[in-house]
């Protein structure tokens, strides 16, 4: 039957972080979703790829959008999905995070979908379940389905990720999104600058291969891909919070800004954006803006990802 | 196979409100609702007339039971249902309804079931996504699918709508309830009244073709329906709160003011009750209540909105 | 083709506690979740016992663990499963119990699965409804399928309970599921006995008929079984709370108590563990523990008493 098979078995058990995949590895998923568009715009969204298969979305950090994308994504494929709202759980009453695993674990379910606060804590957990593990964003560290959605994105516009020039603006300090992306697009070849005040700004961020900007304006010059990061002050405690207003002045990517890219640049934004802060209102609504269809590929990645790897027919035979 | 069809096609892709509707509409939907009634009582409530659709239900105000009532309806219809935590969600993070809304949409539900704090709220977010809408409750100003079962619960006792005395009493400034069910009854002629203290009693409410009684024994004298409403201290904040004595001893429903209405006058109400403020238990537990019989024509109701919505052949080819 | 079946049609419309079952019952009970423990370790865990049927979940105490098992077992055997967000329900806009039993029981459920914070309140609410009821924990009354899958895992690995010496430790005053355990145990001949300090034991346990310790080193001895409880700071209000390194220096299990148990004693745990209190961390990792299996059976366990309720051929015909 593997003969028939569009797609090559999948080599990984579990998708933790774009990191840890081969660049054919995230062409494969990136094609997988590809296929998947067309099925959430059918009258009939229902296959049965993981019929009888159990789906359990473990977010100690509430993300209504995100986990929506998973719960459909599942749904769609035919899988039993159940939401566990951690923020009432026992994990009050003390128990542990391994704990807490080690108890759905032994509920036997097939992926566990988990988003947490502390970086590192999604694989720390996947260590200890018998079933495959998808982080849905971890701390500042990895959230490699936004990654993959936004290069779905743009392949769907530009025909190639290779030798794009792709800048991503804002919050990079704070932002898993900024470094799932940095790790993919350099994987496939584009060109990945950053834009921020030194303030949002990892130390030696240079060394994981991109072009350091301070002025959006030098940023922006004939880039091809626009990625605004949305700006998470309720990560900022104690540290700089910059005024909206400024910020916006210096880093808020309006219509002036973006004629500094090229013409057919692509705007993105992972959502959920705040208007005016870190974009103007009339970009996020603009001929640009991908914005919308980013959401949509979401939903066709994490089909495609849970499909790659739990979906195939011998994936746990 | 449309020759085959029991109903025509329903006109509207969207159930904002009764004011919308024309009478033969009303009509046949609460046709479709009373041949959906069978289908809960089943031993196998399922059926295939939504599969591999998806449902998402949007409620920006907490309502568990009208929640659940779309939930089962949603879930007997075959359709993948979804529930978003509204209060957990990017709607704290600063995002706007509409944001939400495209957000929603580019996930590419076939439904959305609405609940908003705001009148208007749930038509215009309507304007924003592909998908039909239904207004599960639009602040003050519509609750359509309450409407419905209600009639649905009046015409099985009393084999129609038109020519019955419809009695209305309490709290109507607050109650969507009131304004979706007079509109209704208006429009399937019925002679539609209420009762309410001059505090609660919008402004120019005669103007919907309503009679406007203070007393309750005027008000019931010779009705054919008794419907109570609920109470909304909770929305009463800054302005008059009637003493739940008081308003007891001269709005409530007892023995003493039914035996006003015709002896076999239904009496409704909404739900949750609150027993005791305007409603006596002895009443709501009586021969006359039909109060249960109301939730379950609501999942019927449901059933048959929907699948009149998005259930037909080519709805949404 | 009741011929066919395995089992004979289970006697009971509702399972409220242990105390209400015949000893046959409970071996059914047990032997019929032996035959699910397969379903779901397999790759299509989807039955269709009890396709097109309703599940609500309705908790009005939070309990993450407790309510996956029963999601997951009702979702396994194909029934559409609704979760009742009480906290968040009618009930805070001043509904009662018995109101929002009847409201659910409108909608046509074919089970309600209730957890309540006062003993009685699931049997009440039992009697107002026309569908089976499960008590998933009423106060410090019952827990029935706990103890049905602490005896589950028991019978596992030690091949029968009768004549098994169980012992069990620590917050016998506050736990539903000691006493479910004490009642089961003792239908299927095993001999129990409970330690705990003066201050966490109900008065009067003697006549459920255990045998009382104070020392765990006493009541450890030659024990087959092993069940510690947890500690439920959270009930201990206004009345004695010990301090928890006294505690698990007198009552939590540690290598050199257990040692004063049979080499071969299970440890059982009904979790959330509270590690350091109750337990050692080594203990409840060790070569002893079935705290995980626990858990697994748990699922089997649900799926069986759902079956057995509701999944007959003529149950509800």
């Amino acid at each position: 039957m593997s003969a028939t098979l569009p797609f090559p078995p999948f080599g990984q058990r579990h998708l933790l972080g774009i990191a840890r995949l081969q660049p054919h590895e995230i062409e494969q998923l990136i094609d997988l979703a590809e296929a998947e568009v067309a099925v959430s715009r059918r009258r009939d969204k229902k296959k049965s790829t993981l019929k009888g298969r159990t789906q359990i979305n473990l977010f100690f950090e509430a993300s209504t959008r995100t986990q929506a994308s998973f719960e459909l994504a599942g749904k769609r494929l035919g899988a039993d999905v159940m939401n566990m709202a951690v923020a009432n759980s026992s994990v009050k009453k003390g128990e542990t995070l391994i704990d807490t695993a080690m108890t759905l674990n032994a509920m036997q379910p097939d992926i566990l979908i988990v988003r947490h606060h502390s970086a590192g804590a999604v694989a720390l957990l996947a260590q200890k379940v018998a079933c495959s593990v998808v982080n849905a964003g971890d701390g500042a560290h990895e959230h490699p389905t936004q990654a993959l959605l936004d290069a779905l994105t743009i392949r769907r516009h530009k025909g190639r990720i290779a030798r794009l020039t792709v800048t991503i603006c804002g919050d990079v300090l704070h932002s898993r999104v900024a470094r799932s992306n940095i790790l993919l697009l350099n994987a496939l070849g584009a060109r990945v600058r950053v834009v921020a005040p030194a303030t949002l700004l990892p130390s030696g961020i240079e060394s994981m291969g991109v072009e350091v900007y301070r002025r959006m304006e030098d940023g922006l010059k004939d880039a091809d891909v626009v990625m605004m990061l949305r700006l998470q002050r309720e990560r900022m405690e104690g540290s700089f919070v910059p005024s909206v207003r400024e910020y916006f002045r210096y880093f808020g990517l309006d219509a002036a800004k973006l004629r500094h890219a090229r013409p057919d640049a692509l705007v993105m934004h992972p959502g959920p954006m705040n208007r005016g802060v870190e974009i103007a209102s009339e970009i996020a609504d603009g001929p640009q803006s991908v914005i919308e269809e980013q959401v949509e590929m979401g939903v066709a990645v994490r089909m495609a990802v849970m499909s790659a790897l739990i979906g195939g027919p011998e994936a746990s035979a």
